[in-house]
């Protein structure tokens, strides 16, 4: 960490980065360094166990406790903790409520939340009804009801709740979000995204089992494919795309239409995988293999989001912003800029994305080791940590969780009512005209 | 054209190509080799002269008259038949409805129409009403009465209807449809097209003129970027799309939602090109720059249609078609296939492009010349002449018309009511469940 340190101390100079984004003088990082942080972890399994790790690597953070109902994953948990020099944290775990307790403890500063996903909003809000700042997983909520419990709950208790949106610290999504700030697109007109992301051996494990006989995500996740139909999972694509289009900072979402296909990739993974004769190829998926929407802005900018986690395809998650002055795809790797690149011929982008890197990349780059999913887990949990130990509200906020979040349901609404546009609700109140962005302004976290 | 005669005397032994699909018995080449085809030209301009050069390129048409209200096109197009070795066509230009006197004459077969857009239909519909043989351009109509008024000519006068939808005889598309109908990637479930062609050069010609000083498609086709909202060109993204779904032959187009960006590009393409102070930089642009158009199809697939035409970026149609078993990506020119493909890894198209090359292609290939659009203006051009000299419906037919081209007045509905879906109309009646797939289902045009 003296790496860190140091380079800390060298930005705390005042001196200004490349890429004509001026350094705020790091918030005194003297003082944040030397703090602490302590966090609860609700929910230990795989994905609760990747943010375990990543917090593992910090000297700033303490697991004083943790909770999960499987005692497998907390021996798993407890064996990374004490691997890693710690003493064990204590356990919550007698049932689906012990998480109650854990947030009774007061040597806890925030929890981070990765659990099944019907079950993130009730424990987000007890979390910051208990005074906890809280770090949940993505999708934050899952009906428009709990969109607002999220909203409301924060704002009458002041606690802070951070999507943890992992997608938002892409280095490509980050570098592209640094040129359109510093305008080289132009003014932004149409974005694309989505989580195009073969999942069929992650909802289904051991085999074509899901549900009861199911393990890890197969156990819950699939449900959802089964009584579900609409864009369940929105929020790593339209993460980063808020950012750039500066959601509920001077714009929002309107509207938005949603269409799917018909449901077969499941079906057929079980017929060729377990046979015809399956007891689970009898089940009805009612989830469409691909769910497109359109989503309207307040600022007249259009996305198209896209849902295909049932068939065979390479990871993609298809981004693509485009302006009046150019165009980045992420399928394909190219961007377009009039004026620079050569007339009506796209530019590979990795050189373009190498030079508008962002700040917090290029002071970051060398200190996140073997973060999960390319670096990104260990960006999303230090915005988090940075935000509780300065006790603001984090770079993305409560409302990000909401707006973001409401889009599944909204698109199960447009899908049962043959595509008609839902409209969003407005989560901030109206104050999202006068909010500022806050997203990665600088290099500090 | 002996190489021609060669090749289609040895494919009509009887012979069968490779990729699986059997050749029909060239449907007696000899007979329709020799027999010639008479056509008048209605419209001239730069989209008639590409039709002209192809045929005049070929020895089995004729051209005995041509059609034009501007001398200079007139004197362009007598030009290109003289110097092919033809004598001087008679000629129809003494006003806008000159085409109606050309219409009268009794040694023409069929007519192109290549004309401004909201001129197609009433053109198509004459020449029907006069017993002739219609090509015309994309699109066909303008508007849900349009289309309709192009099905109910055909229906009551037997004249059958072409739409001269080039797009659709791209050799990759055509090689896709290939794969697509020997099962490669599985049952379709989505599909992806548009128009994203940076045409403000075309709107906008000498300087940034249009409309009266406008020259070329900027004489008439940037008005509907002025008081159109919608997707107005939606056929080059559609033709190959239906052509793969079956839309009028076993499936249909259902019901459309599409929603537009703020409209930009126009505006400050005449500002920084001819100065704030310039006539046109009053002038308000109803046109978003990027409309994007969701279509549900009556047997479960989905499409996104685009259309992006104000801005600057390279050109690209941007198709996708994916199934259960895999899927193409035209941008960065990828395909993966479930079991061949690498796992969870895009493969370059190229060489599975060329192994399923459409038979069509295979035997034409080396013939096309100089046709434009990389040969696919040869294509469509071959396949109207081909079947003017069979006497019988051509492939792309008056139901193709319409459905495609409705696409443009549905898409603007939509739009004005805030994205509310919009059903399409049956132009089949009912006949596209029984109707079967006639688009190149072998070699022969």
């Amino acid at each position: 960490m003296s790496q860190i340190i140091n380079r800390r101390r060298f930005i705390g100079q005042g001196l200004i980065l490349g890429s004509g984004i001026s350094v705020t003088p790091a918030l005194a990082f003297s003082e944040f360094a030397e703090k602490k942080v302590r966090l609860g972890m609700i929910g230990v399994g795989l994905r609760g166990t990747d943010h375990l790790e990543n917090i593992l690597l910090r000297k700033d953070v303490t697991i004083p406790a943790i909770c999960d109902i499987d005692p497998e994953r907390i021996a798993v948990a407890q064996d990374l903790i004490t691997k890693a020099g710690n003493k064990k944290a204590e356990v919550y775990s007698k049932n689906d409520h012990a998480f109650l307790d854990l947030l009774k403890r007061e040597d806890i500063d925030g929890v981070i939340i990765a659990t099944p996903w019907e079950w993130h909003t009730p424990m987000a809000v007890a979390a910051m009804k208990a005074g906890k700042y809280v770090g949940v997983e993505v999708s934050a909520a899952n009906t428009v009801q709990e969109c607002w419990d999220l909203v409301n709950t924060s704002e009458a208790t002041g606690s802070h709740c951070m999507i943890m949106e992992n997608v938002c610290y892409r280095r490509d999504v980050m570098a592209v979000l640094n040129m359109v700030r510093q305008g080289l697109f132009g003014e932004i007109l149409h974005c694309h995204g989505g989580y195009q992301h073969d999942l069929r051996k992650v909802k289904f494990e051991p085999g074509v089992e899901f549900g009861a006989k199911g393990i890890h995500e197969a156990h819950w996740r699939t449900e959802h494919s089964v009584k579900r139909n609409g864009d369940v999972y929105p929020t790593h694509g339209m993460g980063p795309i808020a950012n750039i289009l500066n959601i509920n900072r001077g714009n929002q979402f309107v509207s938005l239409t949603s269409v799917a296909t018909k449901s077969r990739g499941l079906h057929k993974y079980i017929v060729d995988n377990g046979g015809k004769d399956h007891p689970n190829a009898k089940v009805k998926f009612h989830l469409g293999d691909i769910v497109s929407s359109l989503i309207q802005t307040a600022n007249g900018e259009t996305i198209l989001l896209t849902h295909d986690t049932n068939s065979p395809r390479p990871y993609s998650l298809g981004f693509r912003v485009q302006g009046t002055n150019g165009i980045w795809m992420n399928d394909g790797n190219n961007i377009y800029l009039e004026g620079t690149s050569p007339y009506d011929k796209w530019e590979p982008s990795a050189d373009l994305l190498a030079k508008y890197d962002h700040p917090l990349w290029k002071r970051l780059d060398s200190d996140i080791g073997n973060a999960g999913h390319g670096g990104i887990d260990f960006f999303v949990m230090n915005a988090f940590v940075e935000t509780v130990k300065r006790k603001i509200a984090p770079p993305i906020d409560v409302y990000d969780a909401a707006a973001w979040s409401v889009i599944a349901p909204l698109s199960e609404a447009s899908i049962a009512n043959g595509g008609a546009p839902q409209k969003f609700p407005d989560f901030t109140s109206g104050k999202w005209q006068n909010r500022k962005p806050v997203f990665a302004l600088n290099d500090s976290y």
